[in-house]
């Protein structure tokens, strides 16, 4: 460790005053903090270019006075208890806001039962499997945190991802098409840096994810809202404009939960034909299909290169996993990449800002076969949650509407009207120990749009266990009515 | 592993032809790829919400005409040559950008000898030490990647990063001031986020780094460079608007090296505080000292809050550990966090966008003491090769002219005017097999803004051992006289 100190030789004060004074105050402004270890007496000497008794001297000097202290065979060490040491608060630094709690979810009483929504049951981690992944790749004679590469990923990630792909949504991608992002968040920023410019139109569903108008407006984007219905994005509502970027949900609208038919695909890909847009797919979690079949990816019926596809790991693996994936026409690659690299420059890493080892133990887990068990597994899991839900829900309420029932890891009941509103019901929940959502949940936009929105209750099942889920809403249903 | 299928009840063909037309086409259109695992009879059976013996029977004729094979206890799986199988082109991919290699460096013939910038040497990552300390952490029953935790990053990191600052940078900052981010391009795009609107006036160091400037203006930002010498950027040029932000590397200017003196701190200093600026450091590289002692970082001097700090670890455990951190004045914290969660939200992650685990392992590195002789180490090692750099460089050239030698991993070598321009050389040297750089690099802007830009040639020596770096040093002497 070097410290920042300065020795002035022509200074009226001796040198060793002078470091003992430096270091003194260093340790009681709090910038040296107790246990801290100072340099070698060797190393410091030659930083300052002064001898190393110089130092020998200071340290002994540091010592007797009790700021410092010595262990044999370990080095010298800051106090624990120097003298005026005091625990420090920078003078910038209100107390209120360091010690007011963050979110207002935190300083509640946490529920007793929690319908999270967006959240994936831990226990469901195949840690031994991936446990034993990581050690393999650490073992490699190439692990090493410096690892070049290909700036789109790991060349055998986007390989099985194409076979992925190619089975589970139909689409037919070449592996030059694929790029390793982060998330679906950082997906969405490498769109906005390719494609969103001053008054680009940027067409978003509404209710919708709360986290795309924001970042398009900070690129100048004109954000042209288009309702959603129990179908999915009312495509009749589309804007007449030119060059226009749509990001939509497809596969399972967020938060109703919908799987857009066949006619409004093909609308909007005609509309995005005859205007020059483009459509951005984002699949937050349709990985789940519990009736039917799932749907093809809408890139699966391009033939005009209109079409952006974007996916992640975080509602299956876990958002730990910082993995997800751009899936581009072949004429925005390169400007992907561009946009990666003004998002997370890494040089000279394979897949900006995406971890090397992450991106092989990901890549043996779905070559093995491991990742389509794990996806069973959580498949089994959430039907039977889902199923538990629906059956106890539908014991205290006769007239049960559910929606979103087909896919995801969360269900959106709308209400009767002999109930309270949505909003009052999630704060009689709440006084019950129960964690339940509206609408105007932190990431969900534009409720307002849909007609009677306060009338729709939204419960994420992922979290629960069966048992849980069936105390947790029996006791919903008695806070109800 | 789900197939989006459609079986129609009510069509002409019966259930198990359509079922066979269906998953012969994904097979031959490329969808399904060889070797891929085909749903477990039961699974699709009920997804599809036909019979079982349907299901059987489609399997059936599909391996008897070639398309997929059953491996005992296995499953079925689509064969390595199936009938019709080809080789699927997208259509809309032109065979060029396949094939095409991205980089024109990787195109070329590798350089025997590279003095690569911004690089590191992977022999000096403590692969053992780190692979330990990463076995423990998964060991724990805390493991998994779902974790939650407070936006800003892993508490226990943000702590110890505290002590480093106070120690190796006199600041003193409080956790609450620190975010953990995944590079220092994210933390570029954090203050992009926060700080930057249509027509903000951003202050770019030239030549500086060339990741800035393309990525604040994407947020509207008027770019205003303001030129560097020796000493670092000229202050006397700072322009006078107000709510600027200035983008600066007093540290250690990238690319010249400079550490900037007292003097023109104080000026940028009255500068921000006249202009009610902010002023962000950005320290690239500046971990290695190897003269005299390392400088405060500028926030040390900050009362008004105007100061942003950035830093990470990809210079010295290397660019595939994704950690970096942004030191915020209080009253820019909250809206820092918002900033992350638009780059890269991980819903319930703590730190958006950063693993957990490696923020665990990286703090338990610090904590150790491991990350201290980790960096003592490197020090001892880059120092002994700039040393041999510069001695048998100066065995070639008497009037030799070394810049930027006091800290960092690359010299800026002012060549002699008896040689020929930057650019030249560097033709030259690539000829004979060495890659040096100059000030054309592409992480590099503005060259021209610097008099004699074209007299300034960039060697990177962390990456070359001492026996390379003489021997390359002499052959590139050769080819340059």
């Amino acid at each position: 460790m070097q410290l920042p100190l300065e020795i002035d030789a022509d200074a009226p004060l001796s040198l060793q005053t002078q470091l003992i004074g430096q270091i003194s105050t260093s340790i009681t402004t709090g910038r040296l903090k107790p246990g801290s270890r100072l340099p070698g007496t060797r190393a410091l000497s030659e930083q300052l270019g002064v001898s190393r008794n110089t130092v020998l001297l200071a340290y002994g000097g540091l010592a007797a006075e009790g700021y410092v202290e010595t262990r044999e065979g370990a080095g010298t060490f800051v106090s624990a208890a120097a003298p005026e040491q005091h625990q420090f608060v920078p003078q910038a630094m209100p107390q209120a806001a360091r010690t007011a709690p963050r979110s207002t979810t935190q300083s509640a009483a946490a529920p007793k039962y929690n319908f999270e929504l967006e959240s994936i049951d831990p226990d469901l981690f195949p840690g031994n499997v991936w446990r034993r992944l990581m050690m393999r790749r650490m073992q490699s004679s190439r692990f090493n945190l410096t690892q070049q590469g290909d700036p789109k990923g790991s060349r055998r990630l986007r390989d099985v991802l194409c076979r992925f792909l190619g089975a589970t949504r139909g689409m037919t991608v070449d592996a030059e098409q694929i790029v390793i992002v982060t998330s679906i968040q950082q997906a969405l920023n490498v769109v906005a840096q390719m494609l969103v410019r001053p008054g680009t139109k940027v067409i978003t569903e509404t209710p919708g994810c709360s986290l795309i108008a924001p970042l398009y407006q900070r690129y100048g984007a004109d954000i042209m809202p288009v309702p959603v219905d129990h179908d999915g994005l009312m495509v009749e509502h589309l804007p007449e404009c030119r060059h226009g970027v749509a990001v939509v949900t497809p596969a399972r609208q967020f938060p109703l939960g919908a799987t857009m038919p066949a006619a409004r695909r093909q609308a909007l890909l005609d509309w995005a034909v005859e205007t020059d847009a483009h459509v951005f797919e984002v699949d937050f979690d349709s990985d789940f299909r519990y009736e039917g079949s799932p749907q093809p990816a809408m890139q699966a019926m391009d033939r005009a290169g209109r079409f952006i596809y974007a996916g992640s790991f975080a509602m299956t693996i876990g958002p730990g996993l910082r993995i997800g994936y751009l899936v581009l026409p072949p004429d925005l690659v390169e400007r992907a990449i561009e946009a990666t690299v003004l998002l997370d420059y890494a040089y000279p890493c394979q897949g900006q800002g995406v971890p090397w080892l992450e991106q092989a133990v990901l890549t043996d887990f779905i070559e093995s076969g491991g990742y389509d068990k794990h996806l069973r597994r959580l498949r089994r899991a959430y039907l039977e949650r889902r199923d538990h839900l629906a059956a106890t829900l539908a014991q205290h309420f006769a007239d049960l509407d559910l929606l979103g029932m087909s896919s995801g890891t969360h269900v959106i009941w709308r209400m009767p009207n002999r109930l309270a509103g949505a909003l009052e019901c999630e704060a009689r929940a709440r006084a019950a120990g129960i964690a339940v959502y509206t609408l105007k949940f932190k990431t969900i936009s534009g409720a307002e749009s849909l007609p009677g929105w306060d009338r729709y209750l939204l419960l994420g099942f992922a979290a629960l266990k069966v048992p849980a889920i069936g105390a947790a809403i029996n006791r919903l249903a008695r806070s109800l009515q």
